[in-house]
Formats: structure tokens, C-alpha cells, sequence
């Protein structure tokens, strides 16, 4: 299944993405389940998926406001440094354990949404990463169960602040501006990708491919990141861990490469689809 | 006004706390506001104070089982390396900018709450530090115009696990451990601190006195804080900015001092109170 979070007549839903359009899951099942985060907690799915398969569209596709796939998540671990030719690219070295710094949930905006380039900075940069959302949650979970706690998969564009990143040493402040997260543009289920190790992941800027893997190529492959994590504290359903981006990232490139007001950003994943945001400026 | 958040039956609460016990504020007003987060979003308190002035106390505050004062913030922003003699015992040099990182609401626990040790370390650190709660919200705030968005103030104990805050360049992974945050015993509002650079903060390891600032020593002073975040992102009523702590943490002693079960860890802010919880082990 292919799930949305999006807007109708100004209110938050969310819909079963069909080939010919998109139903309406929020009021079917808006009162127990008020978003698709309640959904996953209630492990809601597999009841959706058997009462909508027939369902006929209520929307089409054209024209939806989307938000980000999971807009409350309790949560929003990202990895950094994961892919060695960004490690590289960065000048940093190897860690034997995952970098973990945050992103807040107001920091996203779904697919066809502007990305906002702060008024602060001219250095806006896209990170196309791969999103997992968590479905069943807890706490101490074993790498060789880690798959079965995903509910999903979507495309991540992590944008980030370079400059306001290197303000200090820790990253958040770069990491979280408002609008600058790309989340989209629907959640794949985890039966449709039993083995998200074997993706390629391109990022596009104005049509220009960027940044390019193969999801193998992850130094910390997602069972180790959920192992980890969970070591720390309880992962909840909805929660989303952005597992790191390639190598490719504008600030390193020579010359610099960075989003401005205008362009068009596209991160690509096989098996997902592609997340699409224009860029604005911060008004 | 001091106010808390409570278990009473198994469901949390919120409470005015008089000298002769607690006034249940979730009984009267939880169906408009089931939080004390939704309380400040409502702009509900000078309407609480108004009408529940002259109330009786329905609990003793003895035997109360309390939470983190705000057990659902969408953010808590901590601000980490904030005063002088903190940055120069850990080795690091002061930036211009303000430190930050995250932690997460399932890290948080309540005045009187156990601590909890994680099983993979033996590097369980405190630090003392005063904790913000943003009550009205606002983006791009000016420093000027700061301590008006501020609803009031609380004790709060950063517990740090050192060696998975060392794994990476990031502390994320050492901050955010389950229940390794105490956040209380209560919120003062703000009309009762009129400036948050006027208090004594103290830490104390059974009984043992092992931080000692007062908050004018802040290399960034709150009201910075607040236009640096804001400018990152919208501050939302009942955010949390954690503000740093002074010299003296266990991992930089000699001989390193760390919390052990069975340790009563106290942090003590004049005008506002203690905060006190047991360390215990994880199971």
C-alpha cells in the first residue's frame, strides 16, 4: 500500500494512494484514528488494507495538498555520516557507532510543498536520504528483528543549513529550520520492500543528478541504526529515522552548489517514487 | 502560581500547588485542556489563577506521583557548553553561538521519580540546569521582546550518559536515554521570577554539593536563547529550553564521580525549589 498524509478543506487527513486517485481514509476511520501515525500505533494496517482495496477513489491525485507522511511523529532520528564517500567528502573519519542528531516534526513539509530557504542563510543544501517510519514500537530491539518493527518507507530530503550547522558542533541548528525537511511523497508499506538494503537513491537539483546510491552502501544498515536507537529509549510507532545521505552535498562541491528560491529538488528512491519541492524563499 | 503535572488513578493530571496540598486542575478544566501544554496554548492562565485561587486542595502533596512538569513538549531544546567554567573543564573552546542540541519526551521524568542508570553504561552523569517553558509562541522573537513569551521556570536534571555521548561527534545518543531527564518539581510562572539571571542553581549528589552557579554566569542569557531558536523554527506554548549547566560534572573529576543506584541526586534553583530523585538501575 501506498499511504498519504494530506490536507482537506483546511484539515489534516490521510488516503490510500490508488492508481486512479486517492481514498479518503480520514473520514472513514478519522474518528478512531485521527492520523496515520494512530493508525500504525493501533497496527490499523492490515484492517485498512482489507475494508479499502475496493474502495473507489474520493480524490484525485492532481491538485492534493500533501503533508509530510507522518506530520506528529513522536520523534525524528537522523543518521549522519553514513555513507562513505560523504564521510569522505566532509573530511571527517570513521565512527565505530552511528551519529544520531534530531530534526523537529515542524522542520517538515510534504511532497509538492515548498522547501524554504531561510532569510538567514544562503546556504541551503538538499540531503536525499531514506526515510523508515516505525511501526511497532519498543524498546532493545534486536538487529535480526529490527525489519519487522518497520511499518515503511518514504523519500527524505534532510535539507540543511551549512552554515548555521557549523555554528557550534553539534548539528541541530542547521538541521531543523522551518520547512527545510522534504517527507514524502507517500509511505510504501515494508511488505512491498522486504529488503531495504537493495534501493537506489538519486537526488536531482533542477534536473542535474547530484547525488547517487544503492542503499547497501550504508556504513550502519537500518537493523543496526533500530538496535541502536532502541538501546537508548523506545522507538514509538510513527517514529521516523532518516538513515543518512550520500555523497554529492552542495557545501562540498566545487564550485559550492545550494538551493535558492526557484529550483526545483527531487529525491528519487526505486520502489518508492519521487519526493518533488520547489524552493521559496523565507518570506 | 506553582503548577504540576500528576498521576492520580493511572491518568495524568495537572495541579496548583497551595502550601496545604494540590488543587486538581485536570478534573475542572481536562476536558477543554487535558494538558498543562494545552493550558499555556489557550493562554488559560490568568483564567486558572482567577478561579481556582481561593480553592481547596483536593491531594496532599505527599504520596503524589508526579510527571515532568511537561510531559508532552513538541520540542526540548538543551543548550549545552552555557557557562564559563563548564566549557573550560571540558577542554572545549566558546563559540559565538549557542549550542544545541535535542532530547526527547520519553527520556523525561518527574520530582520524586526514579533516574534510571542504563544497563550499557556505568557513565551516569548529573547536570543541573534551569528549564524554560515557552507559554506564548512565536518565530523570529527578539531578545528584547523574550521573557514575555516565557509561561514560568523548573528545575532539571540533563542526566548525560558520557560514553554514548562520546560514540560520535554528536551528543544526541548520550542525552536522550529513558528516564534519564528529571524535569520539576513544579513550574513557577513567570510573574514570580521576574528575571531568570537572578538565581542560585545548585546540584547535589547525596547530599554532597557538586554544581554551584548562579544563572548571570550563562554565556548566552535566555532571552538570546529564545530569538536563536526562534529564528530556527516557530517556539510552540510549552516548548522546553534546557539552558545549560555549570563546571562541576562527575566525568570531568578527579576521580570521576557518576550516579549509581541507590544515589539521591538533588538540583536546587532559589525561588523555584528542589528537585529530587532516587537513581535505580534499569532492569
Amino acid at each position: 500500500m501506498k499511504l498519504v498524509s494530506f490536507y482537506r478543506d483546511g484539515k489534516s487527513t490521510y488516503g490510500l494512494v490508488k492508481a486512479n486517485g486517492v481514498v479518503d481514509l480520514g473520514q472513514r476511520y478519522g474518528t478512531t484514528w485521527p492520523t496515520l501515525r494512530d493508525v500504525l500505533a493501533a497496527d490499523g494496517l492490515a484492517q485498512v488494507e482489507r475494508e479499502t482495496q475496493d474502495a473507489a477513489p474520493d480524490l484525485s491525485w492532481e491538485g492534493l495538498t500533501l503533508a509530510p507522511v507522518i506530520q506528529n511523529p513522536d520523534k525524528i532520528i537522523c543518521i549522519g555520516l553514513n555513507y562513505r564517500d560523504h564521510v569522505a567528502e566532509t573530511g571527517r573519519t570513521l565512527t565505530e557507532k552511528p551519529t544520531l542528531f534530531a530534526r523537529f516534526a515542524g522542520s517538515q513539509v510534504g511532497h509538492g510543498q515548498p522547501l524554504v530557504k531561510p532569510a538567514v542563510s544562503d546556504e541551503f543544501d538538499y540531503e536525499g536520504e531514506l526515510a523508515v517510519v516505525i511501526g511497532r514500537g519498543g524498546r532493545h530491539i534486536a538487529a535480526a528483528d529490527a525489519l519487522s518493527h518497520i511499518a515503511g518507507y518514504a523519500c527524505y530530503n534532510e535539507g540543511s543549513v551549512r552554515d548555521w550547522q557549523r555554528h557550534t558542533s553539534q548539528f541541530l541548528a542547521g538541521k531543523t529550520f522551518a520547512g527545510t525537511g522534504g517527507f514524502g511523497p507517500w509511505l510504501v508499506t515494508a511488505d512491498e520492500i522486504p529488503d531495504p538494503s537493495r534501493l537506489t537513491l538519486e537526488t536531482r537539483l533542477n534536473g542535474q543528478v547530484v547525488q547517487h546510491t544503492t542503499t547497501d552502501l550504508m556504513i550502519t544498515a537500518i537493523p543496526e541504526q533500530i538496535a541502536y536507537i532502541s538501546t537508548i529509549l523506545p522507538l514509538l510507532p510513527g517514529d521516523v529515522i532518516v538513515s543518512g545521505t550520500p555523497g554529492g552535498v552542495g557545501v562540498k562541491r566545487k564550485p559550492q552548489l545550494f538551493m535558492r528560491a526557484g529550483d526545483v529538488v527531487e529525491v528519487e528512491i526505486s520502489q518508492i517514487g519521487v519526493l518533488r519541492n520547489p524552493v521559496v524563499a523565507e518570506a
